[in-house]
């Protein structure tokens, strides 16, 4: 489906970061997980499920799908971390981030070409024609950076 | 010349991300670059110089010029940041960061559409045609995360 080259590569590309991020969370103890990034920053585990609603809110984002995991924007989305809140367990959220990567990674591959320049469910007809920069593409460029930004973060964990 | 909207989307994320961490350092004083971006981790400065130098050698990577500071690899890419290495002045680097970021955007805006999915002059012709992602594109995705990657790092220190 995704015969254009920049595109085929721009997927790829997302994969390999997803799976890059994948391998840190995995790098982390259960236990580790309660870590915080820097001191007074976020915990690992409230990165994790940052990352994952972040992920899965691009199904409807895109009109790709609904939400899986819906549940997860009041612990990590809308608020921020506090050490004083209790969060889903590290085993479930490791599965739901594999869960939504799957799904997302899957739905991309479903997106022809000429769809990755239409608008994302976001902004309405009338400002997408002034503003035809507000595409599904850009969506994933953005998100794209956002794995690397935590990525970045992670690395300064001292373990 | 680059009448590909999914080329001319990803250069404007660079340029704005680009704009993004340009913010970021001058948001900090020269006495600031000397902070480290977590306890025990490289210094802002460090990662101004590291920036530089890596965008640096995406000119002669992708083909598209000479190096225009061949000089800072000594200090930020040979070498780890250390609190005692003496680096070059912070104004010196801020000043080297604008010159070679309008040098790359410049460059990347002289490359057609197909030349993105050319390879890249670290790979033989050889390896390029088992490998047909070791491609100039490629690289521009990979150093888009790598900005990020810092930024996520700046965002952790306190000021």
């Amino acid at each position: 489906m995704n015969t254009n080259p920049l595109l085929s590569n721009t997927l790829s590309h997302w994969d390999g970061q997803v799976r890059r991020m994948t391998a840190v969370f995995d790098s982390f103890t259960d236990e580790e997980m309660y870590v915080q990034a820097a001191p007074g920053r976020n915990r690992i585990i409230y990165i994790l499920g940052h990352m994952t609603a972040a992920h899965d809110m691009l199904l409807p984002l895109l009109g790709l799908g609904e939400r899986k995991y819906p549940n997860l924007d009041e612990f990590f989305i809308t608020h921020p971390d506090s050490p004083d809140t209790a969060l889903p367990m590290p085993g479930e959220l490791r599965s739901y981030w594999r869960d939504v990567n799957a799904a997302v990674s899957a739905a991309f591959r479903e997106v022809p070409p000429a769809g990755w320049l239409e608008r994302h469910t976001m902004v309405t007809p009338e400002e997408f024609e002034k503003e035809p920069h507000r595409n599904r593409f850009n969506v994933l460029l953005s998100r794209l950076s956002h794995i690397s930004y935590h990525l970045g973060q992670l690395a300064l964990v001292n373990k």
